[in-house]
């Protein structure tokens, strides 16, 4: 099953050609190259910091409670790749768009499938809305073509800071949550509230990690979308409540220059703010 | 409690810098190194490979997967470390010696604390014994001299491959195992098995992800050894069975040439086997 190893015994030198040639050659030709590559950085680590028998033992309690405390509601390592920024590093790399298109960013936890489909206009607070604010842009190709029957999928937390799925008791299904498609002018609107900031859960592994790090659990307010049509790429993305005081320091660093939308008060209008943003989709090739 | 980041927002090229400069600068200054360490060679992976979005979803099940099966016998973590050869890393890095000291190996996950002092030439073997091996051997300084005193921990699996631990109920406890101190003459001979070799736990995901790789489970066959005395450093290793046919692919990387020893039959003698080996402690600093 395995072929006799090229370097036989393990050095600390040849840490890495030892374990990468141990791996049998009809193995995956991609899962080698992800397999030899994760083998050289993860050494390549160890080395430069030196890391202490004590210090790996403490790799190895956090990664096991890390685990531990994932359940159908929570996903404590998801968390940890977000607050590295991997998951950011990984949407970067498979969504990169010509200039202009609008940018991704994480998807993060709390999007549902299936929520109601709705009239453009219509109000997706059901519960909790005293900063009411109407949305409304337009979505169109690269050279400002409206796009028509782009899906609209919106979700935003409450005026507590908390998505209807973390609050199954409090907040009626599909609270702030909703889907819209555009007509032939590629326009969208509805209604909904100024989304707030709010903390990821601190109370595992991954929050005492940063507070450790002197770093704060918060993220900037946001409405998450994903526009969709077809014949073009989807984007999966937020727009960031301008001058949030989180903005420069999102836990999961999910904030891009061009995701930061002006919030304006209203005067006498059915909603208390509004907030303009316009999608630019890219055609898929 | 956050400095003002160096770099505000996330970007696939400073994708690292932005992640660092979030670190409170109050933050320890080793934790600090270690981070900005890790954050840079897992962020330079991601990127080397261009993982996929469908690769790391893989990846955040195969971690969740692994901490959710360790429990108080199991530690499915350690084993993921074992067998990419980071386990290995972290006790050479720890354990520089000398040239013509006896070499570390590592500790594995079936040392247990307070076994029985024996005499000199005791058995450890209490039950399913027909190999039977003489062990003997000095503990001497660098320099030849007989070290008294030194504490000889040894300790090895059955016939069937299994340690005592993990078959509580199958053989009596302390079963090969045993702790022994020298004389004067630096000198120990005691009675045993000739170790067998045996397969890592591979009914998890470390065992799935081997078989991927076309790796076995197998450890060659070897005796553990702990050997300590006072004013010199610890020596924590294995003899391995020369000869053995997972020698030179050993599923944790574990053997060093230093450590082969040659297990010799006897004729007419109270043993089938007999095998010597001399450990030499290096002065502690
Ligand atoms: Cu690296
Ligand atoms: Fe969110
Ligand atoms: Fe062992």
């Amino acid at each position: 099953m395995t072929q006799e190893p090229k370097i036989a015994y393990f050095t600390e030198d040849a840490s890495v050609e030892t374990v990468n040639a141990r791996v049998s050659e009809s193995t995956d030709a991609r899962l080698q190259t992800v397999m030899a590559s994760l083998v050289r950085h993860l050494h390549a680590f160890v080395k430069d910091v030196e890391l202490t028998q004590a210090e790996w033992d403490i790799a190895i309690d956090f990664l096991t409670k890390t685990g531990q405390i994932c359940d159908e509601n929570r996903q404590e390592f998801i968390l940890l790749s977000d607050v590295l920024g991997v998951s950011m590093l990984v949407d970067a790399i498979n969504n990169r768009r010509p200039t202009g298109a609008t940018e991704n960013t994480v998807l993060g936890p709390f999007h549902v499938d299936g929520v109601p489909e709705y009239e453009m206009g219509a109000n997706i607070t059901q519960a909790g809305g005293r900063e009411t604010c109407r949305f409304y842009g337009t979505v169109t190709d690269l050279d400002g073509n409206p796009v028509e029957g782009a899906r609209i999928d919106v979700w935003s937390d409450s005026e507590d800071g908390f998505y209807d799925v973390q609050q199954p008791d409090i907040q009626p299904r599909n609270n702030n949550r909703g889907v819209f498609t555009t007509g032939p002018d590629g326009r969208y609107w509805f209604e909904g509230i100024k989304p707030v900031s709010y903390p990821i859960p601190d109370d595992g592994p991954v929050g005492k990690m940063l507070g450790k790090l002197g770093r704060h659990p918060y993220r900037p307010a946001h409405m998450h979308f994903i526009v969709s049509a077809e014949g073009f790429d989807p984007v999966t993305t937020h727009t960031f409540v301008a001058g949030d005081k989180y903005l420069t320091s999102d836990a999961v660093f999910g904030v891009k220059e061009s995701l930061i939308a002006e919030f304006t008060p209203v005067e006498n209008g059915e909603t208390l703010w509004e907030s303009n943003y316009d999608f630019v989709l890219h055609r898929s090739e």
